[in-house]
């Protein structure tokens, strides 16, 4: 019943957002001169009776490209989780694009990469660079299937996984992730993943959980946007569970800890990892919630800073808190190591979460009494935002 | 007797040092207006008076700071390993500092910080930032005892180092270290390192070991550079034993290898650790030889190309390659992360190695017909150059 339901959203959804593609694609053709646009306007018309046609069975269209997985396949088993998840997370990845274009100023789009990956699966990487309001955005979506590599086994069975060792694990995992790093310094960055885990034990049996999460990496600091992100994903996590998310809230600000400096990399949001209960269903429709409420926490603080007025000083300053994220990326974050160790892995999908440009300075602090030593305080002293 | 040279040509140098820093001092002085000028005048007078007494005993007036060890015990037991390493490495990064100094355009200087750590030890950081001619370079000496981190313990012993586990194993390093990132995209970056390390044993013996490198990271291939940069430590090893060259130019290939993109970090020169033969005199001589071969090896690189045109896309293919430098330095490199890890560390000085300015994009791929893709060419065939 929710599956469907899931499929019903999504066809609608995708009617919406095919009209809003012809209306780009047709502008285009136009600005080529007329012959041009002629001919788009005509395959405009064989797209749209394409359309109608996939929307009785799996409305792609409203994707950023075809799902890895076969529609047929997709839609054959539609209460397979691994299927559920999979369109969860592409509808996430386009409505966030989407949503994310709609904030430039000069129509600026996604560029889309849908890669297959030999060793089993792929992923759809949209990446929009040099925009006018995002520098660099990065939206991924991967599903993929292989054997665990050990140092993932040896990871898991450190969390607690009962895993055996030594033996080959067929795994599958699925997931969205998203790096946005704005050009305007008052605007902040945001992060977040959400992704589904599968194990095949060698008894048959399966271990599967979710995990996840959400958090902001702002420039200079503006308590009432804090507030609302915080408030936000706490809403998402209330629905569910009271309890997860002050839980959640501080795993984040334990997580996205940069060791050696003993600062935060933002003002953190929630992570978990390991979901499962209250049961499948359960734990499917939480992160789906939390997935949803990434444009509600965003996209508002986008809107309010990106006509916002700087210079130099504040984009020296974005630059050196880059470094800082490139610092925790790429010593600290799990995912990213992971991946990088992961044999066959698509490293530009991986790294796409590092920022156009960073900035190192030595010895560099601000004053303690800055815009600046406002945003360092709260980033050493991660505090309760609701 | 040769601890005897040693501290000879220390204080010839130190002469040379001295009067040029005198001229330097007394010029700000004048600057400042002639009242101040006099004082300055007047403590100049003061301070070479101070210094030709110190000069009879160790001149540390050529040093950029004085040694982390006590002056007057770094004298009373000259023919120590210890204090022997610790003037070499002092005298190095003044040399070197010096050299850079020199080829500024409007007098740059290093700035000189000397610190102490309070699990024993310290060093001295030098950082030119934001020259006409190097953007950062960052020369480092650090002298250093404490006890094994158990991380440290497990990595050498997985280098065949015979160490106990689980037990307190108190360690001497000292090494001189840095990273030049020139402003001119002509201009190659430059690596080295220069180390010595003792550990004692639970029965009271001592391993000791000698490691260390220089290697060259151009944005831009010049292959008669690339032959003299080689060439020259070539004949610093070779001056030793003629297996050294190729077996430490092979290492160095393998150890500065950006493993997810496959290809190598620069074009490489001379990489070792563990050396210990054929003794411990004969080691120190091999490490003092390589170390001296830096400036003659890099320093007319710089006078080559300072000059040389370039625009926005050399200086984006420059901060792209500095991007890739970041990744290697954070992912891979074994003295950052060791550094990072270990409590207590000064991660400034160890993060001195990153640009000023570094840049992701994603997917680029350079023409395999450009100047760009002649470099990558050979990042991804490493040669021989001699």
């Amino acid at each position: 019943m929710n599956a469907l339901r899931h499929t019903i959203s999504i066809v609608a959804l995708g009617t919406f957002q095919l009209g809003r593609r012809m209306k780009s694609q047709h502008l285009h053709g136009l600005l080529l001169g007329t012959g041009l646009g002629l001919s788009t306007i005509a395959s405009v018309t064989y797209a749209q009776a394409e359309a109608a046609k996939v929307s009785r069975k799996l409305n792609v269209s409203k994707f950023m490209a075809e799902p890895i997985t076969d529609s047929a396949v997709l839609l054959s088993d539609q209460d397979n989780m691994r299927h559920r998840m999979e369109l969860m997370i592409m509808e996430i990845q386009a409505d966030f694009c989407r949503a994310l274009e709609s904030e430039e100023f000069n129509g600026q789009k996604f560029k889309v990469d849908r890669w297959l990956r030999k060793e089993g699966g792929g992923g759809v990487t949209c990446v929009l660079q040099d925009g006018d309001v995002f520098e660099k955005a990065g939206v991924n979506v991967s599903v993929v299937t292989g054997s665990l590599p050990p140092a993932a086994v040896q990871q898991m069975r450190s969390r607690g996984k009962d895993l055996a060792e030594n033996v080959k694990l067929p795994f599958f995992a699925s997931g969205v992730s998203a790096v946005i790093h704005p050009r305007n310094p008052h605007v902040p960055t945001i992060h977040f993943n959400y992704r589904y885990f599968e194990v095949e034990l060698p008894d048959g049996s399966k271990q599967w959980w979710f995990g996840g999460g959400t958090d902001l990496t702002p420039y200079y600091l503006d308590e009432s946007d804090a507030r609302h992100f915080h408030k936000t994903l706490k809403s998402a996590c209330d629905e569910h569970n009271t309890s997860y998310y002050p839980k959640f809230k501080k795993w984040c600000d334990d997580y996205f800890h940069i060791k050696h400096r003993n600062e935060s990399r933002g003002i953190g949001g929630i992570f978990f990892d390991d979901i499962d209960e209250p049961n499948q269903e359960g734990a499917f429709k939480f992160v789906t919630s939390c997935a949803r409420a990434v444009i509600p926490s965003y996209l508002p603080l986008v809107q309010k800073h990106k006509n916002a007025d700087y210079g130099t000083k504040e984009r020296e300053w974005q630059l050196l808190r880059r470094g800082r994220y490139v610092e925790f990326n790429l010593i600290y974050d799990r995912g990213t190591k992971f991946g990088l160790y992961t044999p066959g892995a698509r490293y530009e999908s991986i790294l796409m979460s590092l920022p156009l440009h960073a900035r190192w300075e030595y010895m560099h602090e601000p004053k303690a009494t800055s815009k600046e030593g406002d945003l360092l305080m709260v980033l050493r002293n991660p505090k309760e935002w609701v």
